[in-house]
């Protein structure tokens, strides 16, 4: 079997998780979230933002949280923007169209929106009501490309939100990444403080399945469980996502896991570096996406799996690797032997 | 802590389950239900129903796999028709109906519908195109008042469906029970022959989570995957529900663990039948329905947690007890021998 | 050719209508209703409901109408409840299911709803979050089976609904016969008062297309207007709304056409009456619904189109004729000497 | 008051449909669309496409015939592709995806599609079950910039869609003055031939209101009338549709109408050319884009309305001219001696 680095959910869950499981499996528990499970998880984390009057709910992935957030937000004539790179625009099969909301569309270089991007956005969407009302905007942190956000320009997107009447929403199917990554001055306070509602991915840092949404706005907490119970999201044993997200949160496992991984990411990428290699986006995350000869992939190919993401030239691709909470030694070494024997 | 007779999801999961998640957790899997847990329990479900054709979808829950079905399967202007009790209708905050499709309501007294039911609301929709065009039967079985179809009664609505144009699915929470009940004739392969679309419930007996939708009509296959991930139900870790389908149909542990349930269920209700007790429903599964003092309600509620059905009148009222795959001899024995004591 | 008492809708518009459309055919106007005809028509709809404050928006017809106006109140997970024979809940190819939202149907007797109607739905209405919200009052005035409610009842319901956390929505398809009914104690500015939002039906009264929209709850008012192009319900050519409304809105002209049709119906049901024809719906509106032998149907039909409403028995039926703004003394005449011919 | 040049729906309708409607206006006809008038004007416009199976079915206007259509024809987890100048895309207030369905947005120079601008788009939605699948095009004639397609483009269009698995829906709003424009080779009948489903626009060639839905593609026909009816799109008096249908397709006076508007505008254009003046985009249909100086374009608006469309540089900007087929000599030669006088 080759060592995959195609994504970060390729193996189960961390450890801990599992204990767990086996340590509560047999109690008796109130169902739909309101186990005891769930409500301790549901603490730590706003002990971790440190905003008590925030509310968490549990689901299971990514795509049903952004799509429960934003039509939960959203009027019928409303719509959100996002970046062309963005999870919702382009792959979760039309699931936030399907619930009834356009999204408007920004290219950028690296995945990340700034309000210089949403200002034309604005301008070009007054002819009432013959278009629609761009009213939230979707942010990813860690993006689809791996960047993060920093706090200053989190904080510039958060007040330019605020002074237009735009909803701020980041998608943290990689938030552990994000903030632990190196070059990050973001703090899972600050983004608490600074979006009307995120969420902290599990799925992808070493849970089974589980993302934990949490609503800062006042405003968007009424009568918010409906809709996770409309969209087919409430399990009837809300424990399985109350006893995940109560192991990662426990002594900061959930930040050290994405630590992990990122450090896992950045060994293979300053091998390459040293070796001259180019790279697609300029990550400190989990994500990398080294530009090689095809030669090389092929080389690299009959050992490990990734995808190859984008031609290059005739020569030449990009390809991503993802490392994970459990990616070990052994394959981040034996992919550097290969790149340094081939690359000297 | 007071024994819970309010549900069957009270528990966790069956230990082979949480076993085979520790023996595979580290395994690399391809995402999104393409690994091999997946795979090989989708082939031992073909092998039960007895049909190759047939294709399988795992979900997380009910609700979920609910709406996923009919609307994928609904044309904007087609609708459900369901019996009164049917859990879309009144228990799943409106998940249908938000997928742009009306439920036709039928009442009934048993919990199931037959064709005499079902030609009328047929003669009284035929105003085209003033009135929605009924197009799905949605039945449950075991029903969600315990009680259960035979072989002959699915047979004759299953021939009518086909007679007149209509889809039949079968919602399959509880169809463990339905089919392990003393009473019931029909087996797994003929509600696989009969029905155009139903799932086998994991949740409710013996799974952490998961309902695996099995698709018979050839005509309701196609693209079926893309209304999976569109309504948020496609796990990246699809191993999660692969792995727990597999342990279940392995030896048949599903319908060891429904028979289980079934008989405490029994137990309990031949004790108070022995006493004179009357029941709201007749049933033969894990969910009974007695009729008792308030009085006594309110002894046994001292050391048992149920629901308080529906008021009979000023004295009596019936109750809802359910048993589940993991409820032990002791508190069934411990409640009959309080219905003894009272009703001697 | 047989003359119809099929509906009131079977004729053109309203001579002075056809003459305003000429005399302003060819000047140039603002289009989607920003045109002066529709503002001054706006205008006189104010001041005849007294209300400066009210919003008024101008549709193509009584389905529209409804979608719009429940779709653009209700948030997701919320539902609006109807009488059994409300307009929306079987005769509109669940238009306001796919918009998303769930009716709950209340039998009644006489198409009315009443506050001990709607307290049993609320109560059953509580199991947070896993059933819908009852949010939204539908009623018709006069309903769909010809009756009216009064000033009381209507104070009594708006009352109800206010305590309740409920909007209350008048369908005013037939708004102008229901008040003009020489029963009614209910004036339009009433209506206005006591209603969050309803409509004055055009279409149904002597206008070729048209309803008028007015919002009176300011909590409704914000945006209203992108629900109604996003429906694809606003007109280019808004005048065509604006013109009939100013015509009809002028010397109370919908009024008097409203009185008319109620006018002939009367004379019809008094002739009846006389001969102690018995009548399915107590009305006094431009409906009736005279239950006769289907020896006399059979005669009449002969002579005139309606609808045989509903079977009585197996020599008598119900049938239902409606009059209209256009309906001569002929054909009522014609239709009383039958009846006094052959019940004498 | 300035003449307006705005667009081609600022008057009433033409007179035959006035005369028309008054003439029949106090027939009794049968609603919903089953009158004389409307089941004769679907024969002759069957006629004039040389298709006695196409169905027919009249609606108000033009976003509302987009969104029937397209909502009727895709399944849930398919899209539309549309030009980013596409009417569905940006003027709609986001009724498309209200109804569920993403719109992909091609970037155009001149409105239109042609295969090798859908050939990448496919290519990139090839990740099943992550994302939509392209399943309509959506193309409309003329174009919002006035552009047309010849015969070789729609029939090259059509070939591709069909090898392709793609729908051909044709928004013909414009389609008069697409068809009689002096350079188009395209006939009605193969507009009828070469799409899936297209509609003959009224609202903005001399009806009052009408857009004329016509299904050449037998398996889009099936239960299309439901969609017209659930969407509140369903005239009561239909025979306001059908009369002015009939009145535009008898002696070709829609395609008169149309020839008139195009040279009303082709007058302006020749002569703007003549002394040397640009445009935005080469049209010869209604609408012209001229680039003008901004002194220019200020003396204009002195005595007539239009839009300012494009700001190209400090000093000029280009303007959009539309006529109509009411559009009279004295405002086209009063235009036509301001740009005489001015650019001597």
């Amino acid at each position: 079997m080759k060592f995959s680095f195609k994504n970060d959910y390729s193996e189960g869950c961390h450890p801990n998780i599992l204990q767990a499981l086996l340590q509560s499996n047999l109690d008796q528990q109130a169902g739909y979230g309101e186990d005891e499970y769930s409500l301790q998880a549901k603490e730590l984390i706003k002990e971790k933002i440190k905003n008590p009057n925030s509310d968490i709910y549990f689901v299971s992935g990514g795509t049903q949280a952004n799509l429960i957030v934003i039509s939960s937000i959203l009027r019928p004539y409303q719509c959100a923007i996002s970046a062309s790179t963005g999870h919702i625009l382009n792959n979760e099969t039309g699931a936030i169209e399907a619930t009834g909301h356009k999204i408007l569309n920004i290219e950028t270089e690296d995945g990340k929106l700034r309000p210089s991007d949403i200002t034309p956005v604005l301008e070009s969407h007054q002819n009432v009501p013959h278009q629609v009302m761009p009213k939230l905007v979707y942010i990813s942190n860690s993006t689809e490309l791996g960047t993060i956000y920093n706090a200053q320009e989190l904080e510039d997107l958060s007040a330019f939100c605020k002074k237009n009447g735009l909803y701020l929403f980041m998608d943290g199917a990689r938030l552990g990444h994000g903030l632990t990554s190196e070059i990050s001055d973001l703090t899972l306070e600050k983004v608490a403080e600074l979006t009307d509602i995120f969420y902290l991915g599990g799925t992808k840092n070493g849970a089974l399945i589980g993302e934990a949404i949490v609503i800062n706005n006042q405003e968007l907490k009424q009568d918010f469980g409906f809709n996770i119970k409309q969209k087919g999201a409430l399990l009837a044993k809300g424990r399985l996502l109350g006893i995940q997200f109560l192991e990662l949160m426990k002594n900061d496992l959930y930040f050290d896991l994405a630590k992990h991984a990122n450090r896992q990411a950045m060994k293979i990428k300053n091998a390459m570096q040293e070796k001259g290699v180019q790279f697609l986006s300029d990550t400190y995350t989990n994500q990398i996406f080294p530009i090689l000869s095809n030669d090389l992939i092929q080389v690299l190919s009959e050992k490990f799996e990734f995808y190859v993401w984008k031609k290059i030239d005739e020569n030449n691709s990009a390809i991503r690797l993802i490392t994970s909470w459990n990616t070990g030694d052994e394959p981040v070494n034996g992919f550097i032997e290969i790149i340094n024997s081939e690359l000297s």
